[in-house]
């Protein structure tokens, strides 16, 4: 079986690959095409840094390097976190020529794409992600952006990366519970697009949370496949690319609601995701017995399946109203026609919403 | 003679049409097509409203609308004032289909333009200029942007617009500072690629600083038509669209060190040109004699062609080097090869740069 594998974002002048496996942090030979002539400027937080960054300034060897720490959690990814990465470009000299190389999770790749997107008009960027929410999802795709008080990633660009580094060694030392808010993107995956990869998470589950290698690298390009088809045929969201928000216009609202990083990302990702599984039964699409299994396959992950005790619906569901897949006023949701098939509807009626997001409180 | 025209940006699924003429905000019809289904939003500044706001509104008849009026000057060009745009879209509740309506000068084009560009990842954008400056320059193209404390727009995106309404009859309340330093930029698409439009800038500068409507409608095509076939060829400045840059280097650096605000941008773009040429006759490439008749144009349209008398030619080029032009730390200048033909240069010795500053300085 193969201990690597790279796949292809096809996006014309805009294309890109994504290398997967072990090791691959030790490989200066692979960052080497997607670097520019000037400064790289490093961005990572304060919990990966300290494991990582040795490790990225030797594989880019004696080009000219300089890095800035932020501190861990969803609270940086704002503006001054923004202006941060901004001035320490300002400080390392950056020309149009430089590159910006995020190291870490989604805040960090999220806040460093971010700012590469716009640093004079958009230098070059490198994704080197650590998590497995970022290795899986935020870290493909060239989604960039900031949160608002008024909401999350209000405020960003679409912005492709040069290439992206996976190297599938940072996840034996990302905390569990992180581990399992990534699970939520993969199990994701199979439920908007892919029956048969929700029956081999099934059978797979605990392999993925006792970070058996084998089963890592499959769910991780299966989950990477399955994004950088999607993002080929709609890069800037225009349709179907919204079907990856499964779970997430829900997910999105409790963390807003619960202060960024109460939740994690992949947590509330897993609550909204059984949400839109049982508002997909109430509509008559799903079976219970569906339901159930999604319930299950989250639990199994050891992710929450239901929202937080003390949410309030109405609250809830005002933030949702903001979503950006909403247009002309309606509420635009990723519901499930079936297990393995997702689609976005605008005609569910809002008291129907509140009823889920009641229901589904913890008690 | 006609006097109104269209010119068209080419640049595949991003083209978009450029109306010139007098009297277009009158027009709705001219509008309509380049609007989203979602709130409209006209930003403009204290200056410009009070004279235009209203025919806009009347013009975008009973479609939703908002607006947000700045205060007039550069000084809103910086991240709280972009911060300002998103949140009336956010109050506005703007979605994915809303559109940011620039209605004003270069500075509220490039702030308006870049909080769009932005705003949940893009949403649609038209720009009404309403300055000489912002009508021949920067309202054509897709560049955006805020300044940084460290330089002038080191902060911004590329981003096209849906549209450009270019009503001529809004130079008619322009004051007359505002209309010279136009000019300069006006006569920088002679220099750098048109020596018969210099020879007819020659012949017509005092109808332009009079207002004569063909005057001004010949200036402005002639302008926007350089523009496009640069814009065109090179969307993102990979190459010549640097050319479009003469003067602006030397200038970027007598507005950062005034004080963004004190010089207006044509007025140092003006300055910047007279540099730029006495430099290139110190290397050989122009006679006095294309110096002299360079000075003399800038001069009769009112323009300054000194730099201020307490600039300091070191600080000057400290800020010089920070020019987003510069690859691989070298200086890079648009210099003229021949009046009517501009070249990039990363050549030319800092000293010689220096001497010219030192100069050049007003006595």
């Amino acid at each position: 079986m193969s201990t690597e594998c790279q796949i292809d974002i096809a996006l014309g002048a805009r294309s890109y690959p994504i290398h997967i496996g072990s090791g691959l942090l030790q490989q200066p030979d692979l960052l080497g095409p997607w670097l520019g002539t000037g400064v790289n400027l490093i961005v990572t937080d304060e919990n990966v840094g300290p494991l990582y960054l040795e490790h990225l300034r030797v594989a880019l060897g004696d080009r000219p390097v300089a890095h800035l720490v932020i501190p861990a959690g969803e609270a940086q990814k704002c503006v001054a976190g923004w202006q941060q990465v901004h001035q320490a470009l300002v400080d390392a000299g950056a020309q149009r020529d430089a590159t910006v190389i995020a190291l870490g999770g989604g805040v960090v790749g999220d806040l460093a794409g971010f700012a590469a997107a716009t640093y004079m008009r958009g230098v070059g960027f490198v994704q080197v992600p650590t998590s497995l929410l970022a290795q899986v999802d935020s870290s493909v795709g060239g989604k960039t952006g900031i949160n608002l008080p008024a909401g999350k990633n209000l405020v960003g660009a679409f912005y492709q990366p040069r290439g992206v580094l996976i190297d599938l060694a940072t996840l034996t030392t990302l905390p569990g519970r992180e581990l399992r808010a990534g699970l939520a993107e993969v199990i994701k995956y199979g439920l908007i697009g892919n029956l048969d990869f929700v029956a081999w998470l099934e059978r797979h589950v605990d392999d993925l949370l006792a970070l058996d290698p084998a089963a890592l690298l499959q769910a991780v390009r299966v989950s990477v496949e399955h994004k950088a088809q999607v993002v080929a045929r709609d890069e800037t969201e225009q349709g179907s690319r919204a079907l990856l928000n499964l779970g997430h216009t829900f997910g999105h609202a409790v963390e807003a609601s619960s202060g960024y990083g109460e939740v994690l990302h992949g947590e509330a990702v897993a609550m909204g995701m059984v949400c839109a599984a049982s508002l997909s039964a109430g509509l008559g699409d799903l079976t219970p017995a569906d339901v159930a299994r999604v319930e299950k396959l989250i639990d199994r992950a050891e992710l929450p399946t239901r929202l937080p005790h003390d949410s309030e619906p109405e609250a809830l569901l005002r933030i949702m109203a903001l979503d950006k897949k909403n247009l002309a006023g309606r509420l635009r949701l990723v519901l499930l026609e079936r297990l393995g098939d997702a689609r976005l509807r605008d005609d569910v009626d809002r008291s129907q919403v509140l009823k889920t997001l009641t229901e589904l409180r913890q008690l």
